[in-house]
């Protein structure tokens, strides 16, 4: 029993200065599970797609040893659609379209092979959802989530239950001052840590990521990329790659932990320098462990 | 002859969410050379007061071994103000007012006894004056610099003139982005290489600093402070930090470089804690080592 990820799977449009793409493989689950498809497998899907998913993307998955036999293919329906355009700076984008279609009727089923997952990631869905899927796993010993300010907002009662049998959130700046109601970041993670999960991280982007755990904080960088074509699912990837990391190693160590939070760096990394999932379908072990010594020189200093 | 330092003086009312100081010390020259005493004295200071500033305040210069020959009080005459008010999360200030005062006629005299100076750091003034700093100086070895958007945009002629002398930049990331006109900022910093100076630091504010420097790209943590009470002169205090370390170490490797970073980043972390220049007064050697192991810790995985 390996690791159960629950989230999206859509189709994107995304545009840049540079480039834009159509119908391209999206989604939260998506990106999470080829991410941790590196370090461990089979990887345990759920998620829900409409019957205009093309079988090339299902391959894809497939080929990745992630298996899809929690994944609801609905007969007539349109699979979740997201449409988004980035500045010319990358870092900031406006949200042009977003499609619920087959997501907004979304029901968690997890199968009974996969209800003894020990790890489990939970996308960024619905705490309501999110709650469902955790009521019908028999025990997980790590469970993983992400949320967003959209859920901070308007589900604080789902979301606070959830965080309550979480190990570990992951979120970004924003919304860790949001959830927290606190501007300082580090007073933030305090709260946050009270709220239930005894791991937060923080993800910044391209300034990196703070990992807090029991009496450790820890900055990782970011990687000092020159080409960044498509930052969507740059998180998620990040989640993928920590948990598939703590997963193949079964250390949940401080110390394991912190070099979790760089595998999932490592992996945003290769991520965002293709548009889509292009970045993490060709990827081998070597290049992985490469990219995470070039992380480590990047900040040694003794 | 150790590290001359030219740059602002003056008198600063800062607000915050929190408190506020009235006439309390600040300019660009104070923070460097504070930040620097503790690494190696004494420190020569050249700038320009009014017959305003305040005798307590040269004392406390005068006590932290800073060399006040080439500061001149200009009888009658009003020192520089700067009023600044922080938003509710310190990252974002308005300027409420600037009066240049005396230093709007400031022309940097550098005494014979300082013109030997091996290391000398240029506070963010007009390039017109830091060039004309440089001209008075007999081969100095080590350059380090700062400057701003306001010169970016109005002095880029005499700027780039500076440049080309500087052996070091330290910039935030927008100027960085400004400056080389590039929204990548291992781009900008590539590019502003090719401009001059072999060294380039940014400064990120709460999310470190990068060091560029031969085929070194270091990426620094901030110390993750709990109680920040006010960022002014953070930024001056990180570039004293750092030059007066590698005063100190004489060595100017890639490997000491990234060292120096830390400290200057440790420099600026005390600084962020108090107002005014509070945080700088009362420091010793051991409480700057304890902090830098600090920074070790924060961002070592292996």
């Amino acid at each position: 029993m390996g690791l159960l990820v629950v989230g999206s799977l859509g189709l994107d449009d995304v545009t840049t200065p540079f480039h834009n793409v159509e119908n391209a493989l999206g989604g939260s689950a998506t990106y999470i599970s080829l991410a941790a498809s590196y370090f461990s497998g089979p990887i345990s899907l759920v998620g829900v797609v409409g019957d205009d998913f093309p079988k090339e993307y299902v391959n894809l998955l497939e080929a990745h040893n992630i298996d899809l036999e929690g994944l609801q293919i609905i007969e007539g329906g349109k699979t979740f659609r997201w449409s988004g355009k980035y500045h010319y700076d990358l870092n900031a984008r406006d949200t042009l379209l977003t499609e619920l279609n087959v997501f907004e009727k979304f029901d968690p089923i997890i199968p009974p092979t996969y209800t003894k997952s020990k790890f489990v990631c939970l996308g960024n869905i619905d705490p309501t959802l999110q709650n469902k899927v955790l009521d019908q796993l028999d025990n997980p010993h790590f469970v993983v989530c992400d949320t967003m300010n959209y859920w901070i907002e308007g589900k604080p009662k789902e979301l606070h239950k959830v965080l309550k049998r979480a190990n570990v959130l992951i979120i970004n700046d924003s919304e860790a001052r949001l959830l927290a109601k606190e501007p300082n970041l580090i007073k933030s993670a305090k709260a946050i840590r009270e709220m239930g999960p005894e791991v937060l991280i923080i993800k910044k982007g391209e300034h990196g990521a703070l990992l807090f755990a029991e009496d450790v904080i820890f900055s990782a960088p970011a990687y000092p990329l020159e080409v960044i074509n498509d930052p969507t699912g740059a998180g998620d990837t990040f989640a993928g790659g920590f948990i598939g990391y703590l997963l193949k190693t079964e250390d949940i160590s401080s110390k394991n932990l912190k070099h979790a939070v760089v595998y999932g760096s490592a992996m945003a990394s290769f991520c965002v320098e293709r548009f889509s999932t292009k970045g993490l379908e060709n990827l081998d072990y070597l290049m992985i462990q490469d990219r995470f010594r070039e992380f480590r020189d990047l900040s040694r200093f003794d």
